[in-house]
């Protein structure tokens, strides 16, 4: 048996050490949570294998208020796997021990410190325990009470529910005080018992610094049936130190060093060998599928399809050679047609209703358990999961997107429902691919290359149908681009991707009734880009033509240009400029002058320019 | 007294028609909230003048489901001021009665159409009315049942209680119905009840399609105290018509012609002379306070001061010449320095604690009210609010953003905290401005001009503290930018913003002594930009190097090469390309070759190979 109160002082003097050392960190909201994550790991409740942090069947630990690190990390120490040593590199240069929890730290989960995000993490990895691995570890997640006043958390609360995720064990640290002050409901517990109780949680109210309390909660915890549980602790910022204990204006400040004299002196002797033991999970791993191959595709050039629907049919298709596959949607798959997948392999489809946010947040926790989760909804409600988003590529995420319904060629609808700026907010993310066919061949192709990518990709597609323009045995790669026409004496080089390309290739077949020949490129994959190609093609023609269906800022025209800024060849770029509105597509393509007819006009002014010189 | 029956009928006439003549469209969806919404508008409980839909004191009603815009549009209609015909132009190109309900519409308070941000701008109006205007309006919301699992909503409730706004109404249009079948609940009722309740609302629980029941809980609902109320009304989808109630697959989808013949003919006879009569408001307008003259701006050039803090102290001192300031700020006052402004003006300061979409969206619905808020919180977070930053675009807003903590230069809180991609994101905005001031004296300045301006506004702030480089009486100015050096004899000029201006002078110096002279622009207007200043220093210099504390897409690079597009200069961004991590400001400046030293090395680079041509 683990000595706890050893354990929690140690891990209360680590808490307070390293930031002291860094000169920033947060103090006091680890000593809050310091009970409660001794008890958790230590009080026999929690099975990990320390030697294999990627153990299947570990338990889980998020730490969703990610600025307690200094605890995060202490807990780890204590059990003998970080050194004190590396415990004083927190927060520096080289150090794997940043400011807030990161990947690059090997007991990291997930990467938080974006409040409000980690209980969605943690839904995708009891999801996948229940679901999809059926293993018996559970996820549990430590999460602060400022940030229950995070939409995104409730999000998380109701789908927890819905999908009956007993297996799944929140742990809220009362302490009563955000960052500028104290939180909207103090330590009045009963707000969070019966919130949580109303969102179909079972609650589970303790102090948070009665030892006891803590282990009995955590047993409880584990014999619950069909209801997630919330442990609900009222705790002390500070807990352990008694000038800093419960008082405002200490939030993400370190103590001075003659006040850490003084609150080490309070803490009281330190045994430094006291390693607390934790127990090794059952070794059960997922069963495996072996993958096989998918049917190839097969398309008539007779009949248009939307690449929406030709990535519904893409995610059917190759399930059997991606196992991995799961697929997330928010309530709109008979529009993003991920329902064909849905009815085909229901037990891998997961239904996310209208809430974005914790969507991709399940992802991450999907991924980070070895799932290739695809995740689609209309490109413009993307945005409101952008933060997730962002977050997902500080914990190395392997999720593919697709947004549907991009740009004002969706018509009727109107700009609400138009994606016109996710090109932009998807290539701000390191690494990140981004993808955009224009026929239904290329997008099963390129959502085969997703399936293959490990990282961040999107796809983005078009509501309306296309004619398919590729042959069925076309190749198609992550950083390529494809020539459709191509002649001696170009006037300038059409770069186009999606709906656009359709309009390039009606131009040119327009300008060349006048004799005006242009090359046109299908740029389908925006990030990377090929940039040997479009070199070449700028320097043979001389002048580039970029035609977007999204907002000029951060797309394909700025992506362009960003690929040819060393190339001394003027790119003229036709994009979204005027605000969008309701009207048929032709209508708003033409109004926003991204249509074919806007392209020949462009061309012919380059055409008569050179001319005339 | 308006014959109700009467009204309903003719809503409900024209909600079928319009999307069967605009061939798309959401008639079943309208027809669960018809009932509702008459009862609302024509039962005497609404105060509206109908001649003056800007006057101060009408009621406000906002549509967060936005997709019923027949209804909406019908209501008006039955009200005696759309005219049939005009009805009939609804979804096409020219019309005002757009997909869904945009500004261009006279009635409409807020554009909608993405889920789950209506009852956030209803918070803003009704803030305004209890704490700023102090007017009797009333502030109505009609939502749907699907778009209730968007966490945003569960913002705006906690929000709205904790200021308890009894000037607010929610209705909740329990049709069970969702785009794609049923949703989490269905019609059980009492799960919304015990959340509404439990997030501090007052729950009235009715049948959507009874009258009187209708009516009695508008009345209730007007002698709540302290309270909100929430309205949750079991309706039918479709309800009216019999073939399409309550059905699946019926959402998004106008009825055929000869369904809409056999629909009509259920409804029986309407008499389209009917015209709701709706009772006109008091005429109160909210006491007008005459703006006085700010102090001036004084910093000594002897302290180094964070653009973060000037922004506060900015705003404290210029509300007296812009009285209509409304300061907004999500749980990191003491992080942005609003609380500058709040420890001086606390009745226009309101904390919204750490929930930036509903932050975003009271904003919104403040500026519809005529104020001028201002919201900050970390860049980073901002990112959580896209979706409604997005939005806030199509209702015309008037929203002055401040994102502090912008860049790697924050230091040792690491990757999460640092805003990286947030000029990205507020670029894609149409007519957005953007503005990256490097020292106190320019974001005095710069939030200044925000003040002035209409229309959607960014101020990206730096943690750290920064040289005073202007003098007080210098002038500044939205599409400005600064030559901070100029010689004749340039090999480069160097466009920095924010942070790296001071990495720019550096530079500067350094290279100096080795006889190399650089031209230093300060680019503080990232949108619009400065391009004649910057085509004319790209062609005395012959080459530009640009250098932010951001990612590279989509910032203040692409912006450059966007500007210079037909421009033969060549463009090389230095810019955020490695994963950020923790470490000191100095060190990831470094890392990320944003430095001095990597401006350094750049230009010498260039200087090098000019000497060699």
């Amino acid at each position: 048996m683990n000595n706890l109160e050893d354990i929690a002082k140690l891990i209360r003097y680590y808490s307070l050490v390293m930031p002291t050392e860094a000169g920033s960190g947060h103090p006091t909201s680890s000593l809050s949570a310091a009970d409660l994550m001794t008890g958790l790991l230590f009080g026999g409740t929690f099975k990990y294998d320390l030697d294999n942090p990627q153990h299947p069947n570990n338990d889980r630990l998020i730490f969703s208020k990610g600025h307690a690190s200094p605890l995060f990390y202490s807990l780890w120490a204590a059990a003998g796997k970080v050194s004190e040593q590396e415990l004083m590199t927190y927060r520096k240069f080289t150090s794997n021990l940043e400011g807030h929890p990161t990947r690059e730290f090997r007991f990291t989960e997930a990467a938080t410190g974006s409040l409000g995000q980690g209980l969605s993490i943690g839904v995708g990895m009891a999801l996948n325990a229940k679901y999809i691995d059926k293993l018996p570890y559970r996820t549990y997640v430590l999460l602060g009470d400022s940030e229950m006043a995070e939409g995104s958390q409730w999000e998380a609360m109701e789908l927890a529910a819905f999908y009956k995720l007993d297996n799944l064990t929140g742990i809220m640290d009362v302490n009563r005080l955000g960052q500028r002050g104290e939180t909207m409901y103090g330590h009045n517990l009963s707000v969070y018992r019966d919130r949580v109780s109303a969102f179909g949680w079972e609650p589970i109210v303790i102090d948070g610094h009665h030892m006891p309390q803590i282990l009995t909660a955590y047993k409880q915890a584990l014999s619950s049936r069909d209801k997630p549980v919330m442990i609900i602790a009222r705790t002390i910022k500070g807990k352990g130190v008694s000038f800093i204990e419960d008082k405002n204006g200490w939030h993400g400040r370190p103590l001075k060093k003659d006040e850490l004299v003084r609150a080490l002196e309070e803490l009281g002797p330190i045994d430094k060998a006291t390693t607390g033991k934790i127990e090794k999970p059952d070794n059960l791993r997922p069963a495996e599928t072996s993958p096989s191959s998918a049917e190839p595709v097969s398309y008539s050039t007779e009949k248009p399809v939307a690449t929406r629907h030709a990535y519904g049919t893409a995610l059917e298709r190759l399930f059997p050679e991606f196992p991995n596959i799961v697929v997330l949607d928010a309530e709109v798959s008979n529009s993003t047609y991920s329902e064909l997948f849905k009815a085909r392999y229901p037990e891998r489809f997961f239904e996310m209703f209208i809430a974005e946010q914790n969507m991709v947040g399940t992802a991450l926790g999907l991924s980070l358990r070895g799932k290739s989760p695809f995740v689609s909804t209309f490109a413009a409600f993307l945005s409101r999961a952008f933060d997730q988003i962002r977050m997902s590529q500080y914990s190395k995420a392997d999720i593919k997107f697709c947004g549907s319904h991009a740009g004002v060629s969706i018509g009727e609808d109107g700009s609400s429902q138009m994606g016109l700026e996710d090109i932009a907010l998807f290539r701000t993310l390191l690494h990140s691919v981004i993808l955009y066919p224009s026929d239904a061949v290329s997008t099963e192709k390129l959502v085969a290359e997703m399936a293959k990518h490990k990282g961040i990709s999107y796809l983005r597609t078009t509501r309306k149908e296309t004619p398919i323009i590729y042959r069925n045995d076309e190749a198609f790669r992550i950083g390529g681009s494809k020539l459709l026409k191509s002649n001696r004496a170009d006037v300038a080089v059409i770069v186009a991707a999606g709906i656009t390309v359709h309009e390039a290739l009606q131009a040119y077949e327009e300008l060349k009734k006048e004799n005006i020949l242009v090359r046109v490129i299908d740029l389908y994959s925006i990030k990377p880009l090929d940039v040997a190609a479009l070199v070449i093609a700028a320097h043979e023609t001389g002048a580039v033509i970029t035609v977007e269906d999204h907002f000029a800022e951060g797309g394909l025209g700025e992506a362009v240009m960003s690929a040819l800024a060393g190339i001394n060849v003027p790119v003229y770029p036709l994009a979204v400029r005027k605000m969008p509105r309701s009207g048929k597509p032709a209508e708003l393509l033409e109004y926003e002058e991204i249509s074919a007819s806007a392209i020949v006009k462009r061309t012919r002014e380059i055409a008569k320019r050179r001319q005339n010189s």
